[in-house]
C-alpha cells in the first residue's frame, strides 16, 4: 500500500520559519529577519505503540519512518509496512489515524500540525522482542537505545557489505561532498542543516535530504531508497556533511552501502565498527584530499 | 558523599586514539595514523534501572550523570544524589558496583573498562512518574524523549531564568567562542569534538568540557556546576561550539542560565523555547559579530 509516486517534498511545507534576530556587528546593531531551520518532535510508532520520538526537520517523514526502521532491524523492504498515516493530535492513542498513504501529497497536507506517524507492520513482520518485552525506547538521535544491553550496540547489519566489490577513484570521493553541498538548498539559506546524499559508484547524486538532525538525514535517505525498493544498497555511496559517528556507520552498514564518507571527523567507535563490518569509511573528505580509515582496497589506487 | 576535590578528568584516560589511516591527496596515498575522539557508550541506571544510554566520550561520567538528571527535571542540587559508582561490566543488574565515590580518581580508574553509572537518589528525591509507570525510556542524546507526550515537550524549568538582571556587552559576546576554542585541547587534535564552555558575567570562563556529542559536553558542565552546589546558575553565560538545538536550550534553562551563545545556526523550537523561557539566545557568533533571536535586553547597547 506504499505510493511509489513521490519525489522530494523538501523545500515545500514549514523546513524553515523566519524570526526576528537584533544583528550585532559593525558600529551599532540592527533589527532584521533571519531564515531558520524547522525543528519539530515527531514521535513514530509502530501499531499505536511509541517507540521513538526524535526532532527533526518536518518533511519526507514516511521517509524518516521507513529508513529508521531499516536502521533498528525492524524491516528490510517497503513491503514490510502495510500502512503509514498520521495522527492528528497526540491524544490520538491507538492505530487510528487520517487513512493517509505514503505519498508527498499527505506528508505536505500534514505538515503543519501533525507530529506522530503510525506504522502498520505487514503480517509476518515484527518488532524485535527488545521493543516489546523490555522498558526500553528507542530515538533515532540514538541509534543505540532500545537495545537492552551495552554489547548489543553492534547489531547485525541485514545485508554484509564485506564482499561488495565496488571500487572508486579518489576523484570521485572528493567529488561526494562538493555534490552534497551543492544540493543543500536550506543549508545556504539557514545555516543550520545536516545533510546526507546517496550516489551511484561513479559519483552521481541519487537523492539528497537536509534536516537538523543528522541521523534523520540519514533515515530520510534510506528511506526513499526502501520506497524504491533498492536495498541492499550494493556499490553505491552514502555521504554526510559532518562527522562520522557509530550511528551513521550503523545506519550506512544496515542499508548495505558499503562506503560512508564524511567531510568532518568519525570517532574511534564508528572506525571500529565501519571495520569490523567491512565497510569503507573515508573521514575529512575535503578540496582533494581524505582520509581512509579501513576499506581501502575499494579506493583505487594511482591513475 | 560527593567528594568535592574533583577538577576535570579530561585529557586524561582514553577520550582520544590512534588509528591507521590512509592519507589521499596530493600526488599519492600515504599510510600514517590519525588522532580521533573516543566514543562510547554509557549506560545510566537509576537504583539498578537503565533509563538512559548515550554515546559520549568517555571522563567527567558522573558529572555527565549529574547534568542529565538537571536536564531531565529529577535534581537540583548535589545533595539529591545519595550515591553513584560504576558497575564493572554489563551483566551487573542492579545497585551493585565498585563502590566507587563521585571523585575524579574513580572516573580515571575505571575509564578503560566501565560504561555503566548506577545513581542512587537521596531519600525525597523520586524518578518522575513517566519513567516510571510508562513504557518510555529517555536518553541525553534526546531531550525529549521519556515524556510521555509531544505537549510534555516544553518542560518547565527548575528555575526562572526571565528576571535574570544579567547584562553583558557584544565584546564579552564575541569573545566567548573564541575562548571557548582555545581551550578545546582535543578539538586541535581530532577535529572532531564538541564543547560547551560555562561563563562568568565578565567573560571569564569557569568549566569547559568536549565530547562527541554536545548534549554530553553541555551536560558534564552542568554537572560539574551542580557538584560544586553552584545552580541556579543565574547571571551565568553558557557557550557552545555548534548549533542551538531545542534540547540544549531546555538543558540550559533548567541549569537556571540565562544566556546561551552559539557558534552556528539556532532552529526554530530553539528559538521558540528561549523567548517562552525568557532567556537570551545568541547564534553565529563569530568574530565580531552576532544574531541575538531574543533576550536582547541583556545585551548592553552603545558603549
Amino acid at each position: 500500500m506504499l505510493s511509489r509516486s513521490g519525489g522530494t517534498v523538501q523545500g515545500m511545507g514549514r523546513v524553515t520559519t523566519r524570526e526576528a534576530v537584533l544583528k550585532l556587528g559593525g558600529d551599532a546593531g540592527r533589527r532584521s529577519r533571519d531564515t531558520l531551520a524547522a525543528e519539530e518532535p515527531l514521535e513514530i510508532r509502530v501499531a499505536g505503540k511509541q517507540i521513538a520520538v526524535t526532532m527533526r526537520t518536518p518533511g519526507d517523514d514516511f521517509d524518516l519512518v521507513a529508513g529508521y526502521l531499516v536502521g533498528e532491524g525492524v524491516i528490510r523492504e517497503a513491503h514490510q509496512i502495510a500502512r503509514m498515516r498520521f495522527c492528528g493530535d497526540s491524544a490520538c492513542s491507538g492505530p487510528v489515524g487520517l487513512g493517509g498513504e505514503w505519498s508527498p501529497d499527505r506528508i505536505e497536507a500534514a505538515h503543519d500540525t501533525y507530529n506522530i506517524v503510525d506504522v502498520d507492520l505487514a503480517p509476518g513482520t515484527a518488532l524485535p522482542l527488545w521493543s516489546l518485552n523490555r522498558n526500553t525506547y528507542t530515538t533515532s538521535a540514538c541509534g543505540v537505545c532500545g537495545k537492552s544491553s551495552i554489547e548489543a550496540v553492534r547489531a547485525n547489519a541485514h545485508w554484509s557489505v564485506e564482499t561488495d566489490p565496488v571500487q572508486i577513484t579518489p576523484q570521485i570521493l572528493y567529488s561526494l561532498p562538493q555534490t552534497l553541498r551543492a544540493s543543500q538548498k536550506l543549508f545556504s539559506k539557514t545555516g543550520g542543516l545536516h545533510a546526507a546524499g546517496l550516489f551511484a559508484s561513479d559519483g552521481t547524486l541519487l537523492c539528497v535530504r537536509e534536516d537538523v538532525g543528522r541521523h534523520n538525514a540519514v533515515d530520510k535517505v534510506i528511506g526513499w531508497a526502501v520506497r524504491d525498493d533498492r536495498l541492499p544498497l550494493r556499490g553505491h555511496l552514502l555521504a554526510v556533511s559532518g562527522r562520522a559517528s557509530f550511528e551513521l556507520v550503523q545506519k550506512t552498514a544496515a542499508a548495505g552501502i558499503p562506503l560512508l564518507a564524511a567531510v568532518s571527523a568519525p570517532s574511534s567507535l564508528a572506525v571500529e565498527l565501519a571495520r569490523e563490518s567491512g565497510m569503507t569509511l573515508a573521514g575529512f573528505v575535503r578540496g582533494e584530499s581524505a582520509n581512509v580509515y579501513c576499506g581501502v582496497e575499494r579506493i583505487a589506487s594511482g591513475e
